[in-house]
């Protein structure tokens, strides 16, 4: 169901803004017999409106990635106060999912395609003490807990390689069934249907590390902003940057890693846990 | 098997401080087919050494309760360095279960008997908007999220009110069950052995409220420090400030509730989630 076929059918256009610890979900979409943010989201609606629309997102987030400012869209016919939605699903979601803000928009609107850029955001827990593994209990969730001392100059050097234009081939997900497995998983997480699911070229706009806390660790946050991101791209760059941080790769061979548009060129994937979609930008 | 009875056959007496989010776990006490704090602490005793004592905790934390700072301590045959052990415990340990720090003691030494006080904290989320309940779900398994505004100088008024020594057993948990079911849960959670179960004077040293955080809601974090704690005690002073907080009740009326040595003088019960057993104390 599309906002513009159903605008003239009375259908109202809702975009909702929502936070969600993704620990306990297996991901964004819904899948028969799993627990989904989407389909959390699409049987609080049903168990308010009666209507059961299936809200589409800005982009999928894997299981276990967590977001801070989703947005989705979708239509309801039921003619409900704002406030009222908000109100009630709050009250029926779990705690674990929550909606920040809800409003009607213009017919057009859709959580993905009306929007410009995304910021995506990746925590990193760095031990004071090497090998001791004290990642406080209350942070494992949301963090990926590094055992390594990572060099901030070098960590910055390498976010900064991968601002502009660029074919991020070698930091997609490297799945051997990609051509054959469900259009789901298949495609880009979060490109825009015109750019096409076969294209890797992404605009970075902005990327660089920041250190945020400091306890019996350090806290390093980094936040990348773009106009899309392939499968896994976030946690490919971070797994990458992690390597020249910890001085297993220079930052001056990520032009070549790059180049190679070879998932094998890059560095590993880090984990889902440390992951957050920060915010996404419309117009 | 206690450090007393050991040392002459060999036995090393050992002092862990831990950490752990409490969400998934049914309290500190072994229970058979429970995940425990306890159970997963002797069973990577068990994995590591081959020796599988009984940790003992300063006091039991019930299900749902985190620690920042427990103490527990056992009893050890095998010769090992404490680094060694430390590393150990928390590569075998789940991620919601942290050593800060082990090392060993003279044999006197029981995590227990030996602790002169405990610091309990609870950490109310205040909403700013009423009745929309966006909690952030990075923070809902760790507060009470508040429905109702809070006044800080009645929470504060209220607090005080319990300064000193009281019987407080207004404060007790009311178990209808209390002198049948097993020791462990009809005993108060930390009460030193020579004051014996039935006794609920408890000196309290420190009772204060503060802000400490400032978003989309106030987090508001009550710490208390005390002799010793009745089976959800700390719990039953929140609820009961909250209800002063928000203004069903009066601060003027808390040394009438302690008088009255009756469960039902004294608000609710506040959720185990925002219970954080912060610190004990030794010599």
């Amino acid at each position: 169901m599309t906002a513009g076929a159903t605008v003239d059918s009375g259908f109202q256009t809702w975009k909702v803004t929502l936070s969600y610890d993704g620990t306990d979900f297996r991901g964004w979409q819904v899948q028969p017999g799993e627990r989904t943010i989407q389909g959390e989201l699409q049987d609080a609606l049903g168990r308010i409106t009666g209507e059961t629309p299936l809200p589409q997102g800005s982009g999928r987030t894997d299981a276990g990635v967590h977001a801070l400012a989703q947005v989705a869209s979708f239509a309801l016919r039921a003619p409900i106060p704002p406030e009222n939605l908000h109100r009630a699903l709050n009250r029926t979601l779990p705690s674990s999912i929550r909606i920040l803000d809800a409003r009607t928009m213009p017919s057009g609107f859709h959580a993905r395609h009306s929007a410009i850029s995304k910021i995506y955001e990746y925590r990193v827990w760095e031990e004071k003490r090497e090998c001791v593994d004290i990642c406080p209990p209350f942070l494992a969730r949301y963090v990926c807990a590094c055992p390594w001392s990572l060099d901030r100059e070098k960590l910055d050097a390498a976010a900064a390689a991968f601002l502009g234009e660029h074919d991020f081939a070698s930091f997609a997900a490297s799945d051997p069934d990609l051509t054959t497995r469900k259009e789901a998983t298949a495609r880009d997480e979060d490109v825009p249907d015109d750019i096409g699911p076969r294209s890797a070229l992404r605009t970075i706009f902005a990327s660089a590390w920041e250190t945020q806390q400091n306890e019996t660790g350090n806290l390093l946050v980094y936040r990348v902003r773009g106009d899309g991101f392939l499968h896994h791209m976030v946690r490919n760059l971070v797994g990458t940057m992690i390597e020249v941080g910890r001085g297993a790769l220079k930052s001056t061979e990520i032009p070549a890693i790059i180049s190679a548009r070879s998932r094998s060129a890059a560095g590993p994937t880090a984990p889902a846990r440390g992951l957050f979609l920060h915010s996404v930008q419309y117009e």
